[in-house]
């Protein structure tokens, strides 16, 4: 016999989770279906750990700056047991403990849809329970590494962003494939950890394509300064590891082979929602999940069917997805009241999300770019400034170095995008969220007084160069 | 023959500085008179050089909350050196270049108000000139440290902010009076920086009188987990040093005296107008001069005299005293062209200012504090929120403690006040100094995402923990 519940969420990473707690909040009650752990990919496998390998280096690059400080060699054990301890050791009875107290039903198994608001779960022993679902149910099964088709690449098993983040040791060299976040992030984690050869395959022209290009530049010269090697233009053709766990050999379309301990690929994620059952509902199988912006899938009748986070292909990131699952689940709760909480809709996607790389310089960015603007039709005006002559900066360690840019919409007079790269940037970039969401006009952004000596006045800097 | 000029500035702070760049920028001319160094108190006696002695000390705090790294003994001779780089090893013509390249005129000496529009300096060598102004004088000179008339206490020649900012040893030991944020953030810098017996004496019940009490609850803590001893409640009747710059000794009303190789006293400041001519204007000598929010002195016939910075008692901060000056600049040129530039008014004094201590942890809050929102008639809301329960406050080191809060206008749903209380958080500060002064409603923050895994997740936790 079917068991009923109001909100049914398949996948329990921090989108599906805050779904259910909303929706369990607005009066609904609510079940979450996860294979693996609750907490999903970003507290085992990607946010947490990543940051907890980063941290000890990033603070180890400030310390470098500062005169009258001097570190000792990083204790590696002690950080991977760090990053072990921020991942729960990877037991999730932590999460479902807090799923318990929402309250809601925690279900252990693969989900996948079964025609309208039906959910089949498998469980480990292989045994199915079959949910149904009396308002809705939501996909948030979130996104999975893509490792691209080059032959040898699969049987050599390189490392992805989940193998990276739970790594045992640090490899002496590593070959990392892939230009974005997650290479940037974990090429700079594994060299500053100890892998003295790490060597960067970038298949475009640079580093971090999706943000302004000056970012890129500024991570490049310093991976390049603290040697790591950054290759553009790279095209990996081949792949060879003929011992599990060996050398691996990387061939590219020109120049001699590289050879490393270890490969990380990095290229990019891929929506997991391949055998979920898509199919059942009418909808692509293996494809992002189109939604409105009150996250209901478009497309299928009786709109009971929703997706947040990764799996609608909004924005990779958790915090859009958890922002995503706010939305979603109280939108739910109100709709099963008849209500439909028009105020309730995304709307941050749309000015452009928030994002933090934790590299070093750590780079930030909020809203459109320059060309993002203009390419929208926008009548836009940027000023840059740089980061290092800040007083603020400058007090933080010598050789500061770092640059910022706001693009502005000169018909409405507000901020469209702003970017900030430099050391420890990244709780900069929340001024600029709500500057850029609020739509606060330039005129009152001029009020609004950054504290000296603190990094923040780099906003007076931004301001006086537009002419303020 | 007396010198004109468009603008007279008296004091070559930031403040004044700013004044007659602005003033320049508007068309007009400008002389600024400083009988000590063109940067003023913050570049060399307070913001520049406190900030150098605490970095190293709160990077070490954080260096300490994060296991795989370990730091050897701080070397303070290279603090000390940055310190004195960051000052200019106290040699301004880096300020007077900057001054000429406004261009403004920059004249040494002793500027003192002679009657309307006209300013008498006296130079070094006895000389005077005497300088008048076709729209405005204007009085930028600052504040000095205030030293309690206690017995003996001018005689012991004890350390203000201006001597141990430019301490060239760091004592064994220190007794700091006064609770305020010279007195905290020295106390901890030199504590951090070697002096071992580091002793603050409060006459009130804590630290930091002016903010949230949690914030001074929490520094008190800290404080005492790190060695310094905090006596509140304490009164200073007699101070005694027998031999100039020997050991210092602190007779209080109850208790046993206490020793100490050096005293800093801390406890407030005073402005600076003494005998700079206030009564040849009319205006009470030695006081702070009253201004309208154009920076305007009331009281003054003819309104061509204006006062920015500490001297106008708004706002004893420098960012503060530089906001001013943009809009006293600005107002006096468009006074002289006719225009009275309505929109540039001084309105960020009223939100409420925001300020940074760079203690560990760093307190640092904007608006007005739930006690004084309620005082002022507002109808209030307070949340509050454990920092150290954010994801990526957790991943910045062990132990990390904090706590934010959130004043909220039930009337209007706009942030009132913002307090965060934790390491690092100063550059935190500015989203709240942007969403109170930009007065972005509730339901718009609400879209503002935060990035995940930052610190500034807090907001996230705030308004959930509000109800949104």
């Amino acid at each position: 016999m079917a068991e009923e519940f109001d909100v049914i969420v398949i996948g329990a990473g921090p989108a599906g989770e805050n779904v259910a707690a909303r929706a369990v909040r607005g009066g609904l009650s609510a079940a979450i279906v996860e294979e693996r752990l609750a907490g999903g990919e970003c507290s085992y496998w990607a946010c947490i750990p990543s940051k907890a390998l980063l941290r000890p280096v990033d603070l180890a690059g400030e310390v470098s700056r500062v005169p009258g400080l001097s570190l000792g060699p990083i204790d590696v054990d002690a950080v991977l047991a760090r990053r072990d301890e921020a991942v729960s050791h990877y037991d999730d009875s932590g999460q479902v403990g807090w799923i318990g107290s929402v309250p809601a039903e925690f279900v252990r198994g693969r989900g996948r849809l079964d025609g309208e608001r039906r959910v089949v779960v498998t469980t480990a022993d292989g045994g199915e329970r079959t949910l149904t679902a009396r308002h809705a149910v939501v996909l948030a099964t979130g996104s999975t590494a893509a490792v691209p088709p080059v032959p040898g690449m699969a049987e050599a098993k390189p490392w992805t962003s989940h193998e990276v983040t739970a790594a045992k040791k640090v490899p002496e060299s590593l070959i990392v494939i892939g230009g974005g976040v997650v290479a940037c992030e974990m090429a700079q984690a594994m060299h500053g950890l100890g892998a003295r050869h790490t060597t960067v395959l970038v298949r475009g022209g640079g580093l971090l394509g999706r943000v302004e290009p000056f970012a890129g530049e500024l991570l490049a010269k310093s991976f390049a300064e603290s040697g790591i090697d950054v290759r553009t233009h790279t095209d990996v053709v081949r792949v060879e590891r003929p011992e599990p766990g060996g050398t691996v050999t990387v061939h590219l379309s020109e120049g001699q082979p590289l050879e490393a301990d270890e490969l990380l690929v990095a290229t990019g994620r891929r929506v997991a929602t391949r055998g979920i059952g898509l199919d059942t509902v009418g909808l692509p199988d293996d494809a992002p999940v189109e939604v409105d912006d009150s996250m209901r899938a478009t497309g299928v009748a009786g709109g009971w069917l929703y997706a947040v986070g990764d799996v609608n292909g909004r924005a990779l990131l958790t915090h859009m997805g958890k922002y995503q699952a706010r939305i979603c689940g109280d939108v739910i709760a109100a709709r099963a009241h008849g209500d439909d909480l028009p105020a309730m809709r995304d709307i941050a996607d749309g000015f452009g999300a928030p994002q933090v790389v934790f590299t070093d310089p750590q780079v930030c960015a909020v809203g459109r770019t320059e060309a993002e603007a203009r390419k929208a039709g926008f009548r836009v005006r940027a000023v840059e400034y740089d980061l290092g002559s800040v007083s603020g900066a400058y007090l933080l360690g010598d050789g500061y170095r770092g640059r910022a840019k706001a693009v502005v919409d000169e018909d409405r007079k507000v901020l469209l995008g702003v970017t900030f790269v430099g050391p420890g940037v990244g709780d900069l970039l929340h001024a600029a969220t709500i500057a850029v969401t609020g739509e606060v006009p330039l005129d009152r952004l001029w009020h609004a007084v950054p504290s000296f000596p603190t990094v923040s006045e780099i906003w007076l800097r931004l301001l006086e160069t537009y002419g303020l």
